[in-house]
């Protein structure tokens, strides 16, 4: 699997950059986002982790890169968990409805469920870092019950799923404001205090 | 595509009805299901019309066959739709998460939604189904909008493909009782009275 390394590269050029991403999807989709580690895909990629570090700062940072994420939660998260709590819900109904909206935004992730449904190594890779990247911080961050977390990402993610894979409609031509309102209440009773 | 029409073929051997069945699936994958009809499906049997109609009644009779779906919502509906209003959300929760928990259920649909998701003749043809045989008759039934229905719907999509596809603990073990109290609600707020 692993590629003979390449010595005297000149480091920080763009095919370093590509190249590091390509190791890292390598490694992600064989160990797991849980698994694999800087060191690990540095190592594949034939560059020194320092380099790894400077390019993505984190692992997450990587992760989302390699898959081409639109966003990155670890930037994203706090956004949303600040500012009130009776808002919540509408605050992160509104950003996941208006990012979504951004066929650029979109079709990555799109493209990564896709792959997910007929691919038990891709979904694994996604579960985890689901759950510790994005579902565990805004547990952690609010005190409330995994399972009603994952409630509400189930919600959001079936919606997002029905307007742009399934594109049932009036769901898939309706306004962001319309489903706004017809969601946050679900999200808030969901992420609210109990 | 269509295979030579055999004659003189006895009716009603096991065999007609697993030829009606994969003529069917042939059909509804090239035409949808509101563009097939029952006389398309039995010239491509190379059968009479009345014995489609002897064997399954309607074409939604032949569509849950034909994909082997685990209930017909011609005879499920009626029964989750009778009963107080006010209570139609714990029913339809109860039901459907009841249902999914039989992996004999499940595993049409499991093997269908993941088709739907890389192939846009079998998502065209869910869609054509779910709207006309399932979601247009609750809403009509109950006189809600049908965005409110599709919202509705995405959430209990949402939960079961995280439960059973994405296998997100601890929503995958949690018992359907937990379940019908952190969902009833928000189900019960779409379908219930305005």
């Amino acid at each position: 699997m692993s590629t003979p390394r390449r010595v005297g590269r000149r480091p920080g050029s763009a095919d370093t950059r590509g190249e590091i991403l390509a190791a890292a999807r390598r490694i992600f989709s064989e160990k797991g986002f849980d698994k694999a580690t800087i060191r690990g895909i540095a190592r594949e990629a034939g560059v020194d982790p320092a380099l790894v570090h400077h390019y993505f700062d984190t692992k997450e940072g990587i992760f989302v890169a390699a898959l081409q994420l639109p966003v990155d939660p670890a930037k994203v998260l706090p956004l949303i968990l600040e500012g009130p709590r009776d808002e919540i819900g509408e605050r992160l109904v509104r950003f996941l409805l208006t990012m979504t909206a951004e066929p650029q935004a979109r079709e990555p992730i799109i493209a990564l469920i896709r792959s997910a449904m007929t691919n038990e190594q891709i979904v694994s890779m996604i579960r985890e870092f689901l759950t510790m990247a994005v579902l565990n911080r805004v547990v952690e961050a609010l005190g409330i019950s995994p399972v009603r977390m994952q409630v509400a990402f189930a919600q959001m993610f079936g919606v997002i799923l029905m307007r742009y894979v399934v594109q049932l409609e009036p769901l898939a031509s309706a306004e962001i404001e319309e489903l706004v309102k017809i969601l946050s209440p679900t999200i808030q009773r969901y992420l609210g205090e109990d």
